[in-house]
């Protein structure tokens, strides 16, 4: 069977923003307004997408409301975002002044706690235990996440292991939930929930790391370029090269990533130095390595067009130039 | 039967604190360190108390665990002061330096979100859609009184009404539930049920009323003195007085309001203002109203200690002086 992944993915989405679009989010002009700015901001909706797939792919007779479910892990998503915006201190957002610039640092905080609270609105609606236990596990370890990121923010002694820990709790871990939370929705064995769960955790994994490369390889992002190189992040890209350079281009690179107010010669000098000692390159090789996990873990799983979606999706985040 | 309601609030208080004492929140030094800051701050315990005496009222053969799910209403409710700190851009709470001055606003809105997180972690564990539909409510009404209270925070115009609409979602909802999960947890019927959550309803009307009294006419409240004049916050007594001062005193209760850097004689020209303009009586005098109504409601429950003790507690929090 030859399935035509992209416009199954497209028909997928095309459902995804509709419900996005038709849910109140709230009786207040004012929470819709500043939630509707960052919701339709050209989100990849690949928290909805997954958990709409890996419903569909163990089974396709699932009810319209599949998609008031799936939306609420775009909910949970940009309620992270606008706090992020507001500990970043952020100016931009895909392009676009952030929440914060336009609103204030205030109203920023008190709607992101609004959307979180409102997913969690959505997914107790559904009456089901272990969905909720799912969810709030993940909330759980998503805020431990931020934290943790936060402490080891500028921390240039920080172990890949410690960056995977971090990702997990800030990216990972609600991807798995998406697509778990999915499985969930279809009633199936348990087998097949954690199969889901673990591509989940693998995709979301690959998914961070190549967020973190694009954000030194990539000119169209729509964040500001070299965001995590101006703020001091240490990311994988770095890690790696930090592990290979020689103890003066190491020196370097953390004198530029820890320097205030860097110049565009400074972020080339790093890209320089990050790319000599196969910091992207080997970041790369690594969200292979998550992918192809993840695509192992489907092998448990029949064959569908929505596994195929699943597949050729998990292909095309690794692949992404922005 | 002659109840010794103080003991008995005495020894539940004690078996919160150890609760709370006891319970790990994370598995992160840092984590905890923040969190046990705000927790161990002398805060007084009403939410879970009130989780706790509603439960007992209802059924005394209830499990020790009771406690471990009353604390989830303080972690709750620190949350949520963890955020109005960064909101108000607060420098002090309950007397001490607040916590965002000693570790910023960055972790201070991360760790509100963690509590946030483990309090529904808490919550979910019970497996009880029942339960978990009533807290997610609550969180929604609570972020949403938060934004709306923002957007009100200094508009002279607003009316009794929408003050009432503000307190419900910031303070009465949350000890509404409270006591409603408490009644959820004894296992009782419906009609009891909502009538500790009307109970409750009242109660935390009174409860805000009385602590936006206090503001103005407490000098050991722990908080700064005049915090909400300071911030130009209208609260209750504000909204009375400016109903019956002349125009002239509108006028020049107004500018004192929304003056920036006020100083003490500010303050106390304030004071004046609203005393004569009897916004501290009545305002007084509608917490009262609010309290009756909520000992009416518990008029539905079988005589016991522990509804001695609500009765006690809610007369104890209509009279405190601070």
């Amino acid at each position: 069977m030859k399935v035509d992944c992209k416009l199954l993915l497209k028909e997928e989405l095309q459902l995804i923003e509709s419900a996005l679009k038709c849910h109140q989010i709230s009786q207040h002009p004012f929470i819709n307004e500043v939630s509707e700015y960052v919701l339709f901001a050209g989100g990849k909706r690949v928290r909805p997408l997954l958990c709409v797939l890996s419903a569909k792919a163990l089974n396709s007779f699932l009810p319209e409301s599949l998609y008031e479910v799936a939306i609420l892990f775009e909910y949970l998503h940009v309620a992270t975002l606008l706090h992020d915006d507001v500990v970043d201190e952020a100016e931009f957002r895909r392009g676009r002044r952030s929440a914060r610039r336009l609103w204030g640092n205030q109203a920023t905080i008190l709607v992101g706690d609004y959307l979180y609270a409102k997913a969690l609105r959505i997914a107790s609606a559904l009456k089901n235990p272990e969905i909720m236990e799912v969810i709030t596990r993940t909330t759980l370890l998503m805020s431990e996440g931020e934290v943790l990121q936060l402490l080891h923010l500028d921390d240039t002694e920080v172990s890949e292991e410690a960056y995977r820990e971090i990702i997990y709790r800030k990216t990972a871990a609600l991807i798995s939930c998406a697509c778990e939370v999915g499985a969930l929705l279809a009633g199936n064995s348990d087998r097949e929930v954690s199969s889901l769960a673990k591509f989940g955790y693998h995709l979301g994994l690959a998914f961070q790391m190549i967020d973190d490369l694009l954000d030194y390889t990539s000119l169209e992002t729509g964040k500001d370029l070299g965001k995590d190189f101006a703020e001091g992040k240490i990311t994988l890209p770095v890690i790696l090269a930090l592990n290979r350079a020689t103890p003066k281009e190491r020196e370097e690179l953390i004198y530029l990533l820890k320097k205030k107010n860097t110049t565009g010669e400074d972020f080339q000098r790093a890209y320089f130095l990050i790319d000599k000692n196969e910091g992207f390159i080997l970041t790369h090789k690594m969200a292979e390595e998550e992918i192809r996990h993840a695509k192992t873990a489907l092998k448990e799983l029949k064959d569908s067009p929505y596994r195929e979606a699943l597949y050729y999706l998990a292909e095309y985040l690794l692949n992404r130039r922005k």
